[in-house]
């Protein structure tokens, strides 16, 4: 009896810290949930081998470009957790992006693409990006876009002709796209280059190994920095498969931060919407990662994940994060980094000719 | 006996194609050899995995340059023959750069790199580009260089000590080059790029497996291009591993080509040796993969690979080729694309920081 009731105690002593795991974990898994280990299905598209080498090879294809130098590869950088790292993106021209790069890694699973939303999904994403005519909305399923010039600037149909003089492009667009006559098209390029895309996702984070039941892939500063993150309030912009992407929310709601984060200049998603509410609003990014994406902000205003999260704090939540917290936070943030896809370089077909000059 | 004649005659007849074939393949190896199905050494360097590990983060690392936004990737890349296919590339704040670029796809086989042969081996041709100090020459193993600020633009000391900062580089370099106590220096650089360098060969063309024996890896039409490239005198400098590559030629040497192909102001290796004889003097560039790396001449001044032909032809030998010569001796070329590597992308260290503004 007295050694029974030992055993119980010494068994009660051990199962502590694997209650506090289990109860820590019930909460996670209603916040948040793995990268699966496989690229998600695109609805309505099927991913053959054909679309994705295709698609592969316009993500490397600096051709994309008016001036045939700019690729999704350059700003999108797949060494680099699928960011440039710059403060803000040299685009065509060199001219500057007008915010800083969201990563590609893990894109499709957020609700929306940009900071402000402006595209519904990666197809859309990738024409807005890739093409540009200043006199024009861009007509996409999402619905008319504002056009971003500073990117690959490339004209629609000329980027269209341009790829049809390339012989191995036009092989490739009717492998790809057997059924149609005429695959050379606008938005095949987009339904490809999505498809690729799609592919880039990082699994098996220590944080998703632990959500599955490892409970020593997580450190003890880490699972204290979870909780932290759920209490604190961050979970609540900050949740689902990315720890964000999924919803837009105000920059500065409880606190105005330093224009150095928030430049009066930028109102964020009301440019898309035109509603007051919007105004300085932007997509919660994904967390994924984010031990590989600096600088933080749609701005890129810092490269100091801990002075990230305090302004995140002060801003959003109205709470002075002490130091111990804020590490207890950036341990568990770390914890995102997931394992980054292997890709091998495409082999893209020869040059043909120079740039086209486009019509104005 | 009428039989065994007959026989004999038969024989005779078939062999016509046969003979010649061993005919032309005799003289062709006197002038020309194979690339190796393996990567070559490099004098005094053992290619560890882990130098070339690291060589292969710093080919694609953009904060090799003063702004870190430019990789040895960005202009040679790996996609697309080892070339970017602009008219001339752009470098450092966009800037252009004096030529066009030059494959690094079997460079290591060259005599020399650059147009005007000023490095005289890989790693000084690294260091030369990444590294811009306008005020002072370079000294590099091969004797001092020019330096060129419109490339990468690092300056020497601020690289290594940005590089000292990103601990998995410090960690990297200490796996590359156990034996020294600070291996994160300047030299090393350029030593480990040059290991991964000489690994991007283009083995089994067409011509290559012809070479050795294949009488089907070559057309016809390949064949007596290759009959007219050795007989025109092409093969006087194109020759060698890299069909080019191993020694210098004044362009026009019989005949002034127009001043797209040779403007007036780009001395060429005049500015190396200060030899008269050197005027308009160029490194005869390989021709391995010349289908992947138009455009051609150190001007791009042609996507038009019959056009450089044809304009060889006059300039460099007086000849003024016909069209079916061009076709075939084009035919030939074609046949000198290799495979090209597989390449995975590295994954690189997170940012860690700006790029610190360099001292003037």
């Amino acid at each position: 009896m007295r050694f029974s009731l030992t055993a119980s105690l010494v068994a009660l002593l051990m199962s502590g810290p694997a209650l506090a795991d289990v109860s820590l974990r019930d909460k996670a898994k209603e916040l948040f949930q793995p990268i699966p280990s496989t690229p998600p299905a695109i609805p309505g598209e099927t991913a053959t081998p054909e679309k994705l080498a295709l698609g592969k090879m316009l993500y490397f294809e600096p051709r994309l470009s008016q001036t045939h130098d700019v690729s999704c590869a350059d700003c999108h950088n797949l060494s680099m957790g699928g960011v440039d790292g710059g403060k803000l993106s040299g685009g065509h021209n060199a001219q500057l992006a007008g915010r800083e790069v969201l990563t590609v890694m893990n894109a499709i699973f957020n609700k929306s693409q940009y900071w402000d939303g402006r595209a519904s999904d990666l197809a859309d994403q990738v024409v807005n990006s890739v093409m540009a005519n200043p006199k024009a909305m861009l007509k996409t399923r999402g619905g008319p876009m504002p056009i971003n010039p500073t990117e690959h600037a490339a004209a629609k149909q000329r980027a269209v002709e341009q790829f049809k003089r390339i012989p191995d492009y036009v092989t490739a667009f009717k492998k790809a796209f057997p059924e149609q006559s005429d695959p050379v098209a606008y938005d095949n390029f987009g339904r490809a280059i999505a498809l690729f895309e799609a592919t880039l996702i990082t699994p098996d984070a220590p944080f998703d190994r632990w959500l599955k039941g490892d409970d020593q892939a997580l450190s003890d500063a880490q699972k204290e920095g979870l909780k932290l993150f759920i209490d604190k309030g961050c979970a609540t912009c900050h949740n689902g498969v990315n720890v964000g992407g999924a919803m837009f929310a105000r920059f500065g709601v409880v606190k105005q931060p330093a224009a150095e984060f928030l430049p009066a200049d930028d109102w964020g998603r009301f440019a898309v919407t035109k509603a007051i509410a919007d105004k300085y609003a932007y997509k919660v990014p994904s967390l994924r990662n984010v031990e590989l994406t600096a600088p933080y902000f749609h701005t890129g205003a810092t490269f100091d994940l801990r002075k990230a999260v305090a302004v995140m704090g002060e801003s959003q939540l109205g709470a002075q994060l002490s130091a111990d917290e804020i590490d207890k936070i950036v341990a568990f943030l770390n914890s995102l980094t997931g394992r980054q896809p292997e890709v091998v370089l495409p082999i893209l077909p020869p040059r043909t000719g120079p740039p086209v000059a486009q019509a104005q």
